[in-house]
């Protein structure tokens, strides 16, 4: 049974791009793996050997990154570093414990889970936007600049547009001129939700709604409410469920639509992100089960947070360009910007299909 | 010996998408290929016995079209089919002879051959120009419907956009708001640039300086000015050139850039475009002294018409965008059309790599 505070000591220090969702994770799945290989004792596969004390480890790291949060972070300054990274590791505990509320939810009291996971789910949202509209501008931005060339920082403005007309790359040039602009505007528009969020999410971990939901899961952290009965105490009151949990992954990953070249498949998009969220909770399961992530996956779901983060970044680009009383040349830039995003998310569901470890008929037609 | 109109007669019916360029030339190689399996008797590979029977060939083609688009078409109507396919036969015809001038200069008198090289390559740039935009204009709008979705032909205009708009899809529809506009400000364009073209192709046609190259044709179908002396009597006169156009598009492909992911590389597309123009002329001195086509290269070379089209393309879409006060949704979907015509040139690069026969470290890195 490897300790909680494992996680929190083998968490490599670097912190990952803001906003790079749970591909944070997929770094830190590595050492719970090694630390898992031996796995679980056969048989021994009840709530109270397993589940219970996985569901106590997350919630005594959420407790950490939580006392961690409010060392170093103030409502003054924005949120440094060490702040960021207490947040993302408590949004980490959060999306765990309330996965394994959700795939284990008949081995526990349902009414307790179903409240708790509800409540878990509105804080990781919370905290996950400030994060989210920063990696959103950082990805913008830097492709913005390799589009418009490195000839073109975005910063330096009119003047370099300028030299970059001058050069003979006509779509380069016609780029060059719209892209400092678009740069600015998309700076403007995502610091101001950034700024946004970051308030909400301090609001939002002052509120008595906050605070009753750390009460909940300081109370899990010693105590596990267990299934009413002796369901919880058999071997099935696990297995099956994450047993589901991966049934539902394959259904989902198989009914995905096949390869196509057209890059305004926007419909598709959702498909992709439901894709997303069940392989993250088919990770979780088994984690719990095998007390090891699963490493084949690790991959594939990176794959998925790459692909959200490109639609996100798109539609960003998109509703940029709706912007009243912008100059065309911006407008334009935003639309080279947003087809390179939406083709970057053809390029991470190619990435997917290709380490998609199951055999499924998801190769490109 | 197959006779000239073996290809005439041998060629689809079927008018390939104008524009195509020697896409056209692909799909008409192949029966000559097929026919001229037997190739010549070996040591028979004199300038007498191989190279003037294929320039009498290629000149009688030249004949048969220009009276083929004589009899089809009047300055009236802007060239139908017919006029078109024989302006078609007439470029296939014109970038043979000068393609074998210039590759057997030698063998022949060198003076005479730069001379009708000079007045071919004129008058092939002037026919070349209508079916070009013809071609970049269909490209284009046919990118423009299948980006902005079925849903949204360009022709449908602002209620059509008002449909998209309403669609949960933000890029599509941020998209279709100036798709419809964009496609039409493309066909202004491009159908002022090919009006333009036509007319100075019939202009040309009626010029005494196209009399002057079609009477040097005329000649060429009955006799072929070899070089003085011995030069045009030995195989060498043939091989060697033959072998140096080889060398000549191997060096070339060998010195591409290597793949990369950048899609504003318009610093590349000099060096592709000289590697069509070299694989075109090993092409057809392959044809001489084989008497067939290299079948092997007729993908490679489609990849790099496609490639040029692609290229056009995106810079139409780019010209477009600097129109002076055009609306910024306008500019936006020029800039997504683009962006995507860009990723066409990578995806034909792409196609090269994988259908280029010789071997190269042409790979992906």
């Amino acid at each position: 049974m490897r300790r909680p505070d494992q996680q929190t000591t083998t968490r490599p220090p670097s912190d990952p791009a803001p906003g790079a969702g749970s591909g944070a994770d997929a770094t830190a799945e590595t050492p719970p793996d090694k630390a898992g290989e031996q796995g679980h004792p056969a048989g021994d596969l009840t709530t109270e050997a397993v589940l219970a004390p996985y569901l106590r480890g997350q919630a005594a790291d959420f407790l950490r990154s939580l006392r961690l949060h409010h060392e170093h972070s103030s409502p003054a300054e924005s949120g440094g570093h060490d702040a960021a990274a207490a947040t993302r590791a408590l949004r980490r505990a959060a999306r765990r414990i309330s996965g394994s509320l959700h795939t284990f939810r008949a081995a526990l009291d349902p009414h307790w889970a179903d409240q708790l996971r509800a409540e878990l789910a509105w804080l990781s949202g919370v905290l996950a936007r400030e994060h989210a509209y920063a990696g959103r501008l950082t990805r913008l931005v830097e492709a913005l600049h390799q589009l418009s060339g490195p000839a073109l920082p975005a910063a330096r403005g009119a003047r370099a547009a300028g030299e970059a007309a001058a050069s003979d790359a006509q779509g380069r040039a016609a780029l060059g001129v719209g892209a400092a602009r678009a740069g600015a505007l998309l700076e403007r528009r995502l610091t101001l939700a950034r700024t946004r969020s970051h308030s909400a999410a301090l609001q939002a971990l002052g509120s008595s709604r906050f605070h009753a939901v750390a009460d909940a899961v300081a109370l899990l952290a010693s105590d596990v409410p267990l299934a009413p009965g002796t369901t919880g105490r058999t071997a099935e009151a696990l297995l099956e469920p994450a047993e589901r949990a991966e049934q539902r992954l394959l259904a989902a990953v198989a009914a995905l639509p096949p390869a196509d070249s057209e890059p305004y498949n926007e419909a598709q998009d959702a498909a992709w992100h439901q894709a997303r969220l069940l392989l993250r909770l088919h990770r979780y399961a088994h984690e719990v089960v095998l007390g090891a992530a699963a490493p084949a996956l690790a991959s594939c779901g990176h794959a998925l947070d790459v692909h959200r983060d490109a639609v996100e970044a798109a539609a960003a680009a998109a509703a940029a360009a709706r912007t009243p009383r912008i100059a065309p040349a911006t407008a334009y830039a935003l639309g080279v910007l947003h087809a390179d995003q939406r083709h970057e998310v053809e390029a991470a569901r190619a990435v997917f299909r290709e380490t998609w470890p199951y055999a499924t008929a998801l190769t490109a037609p």
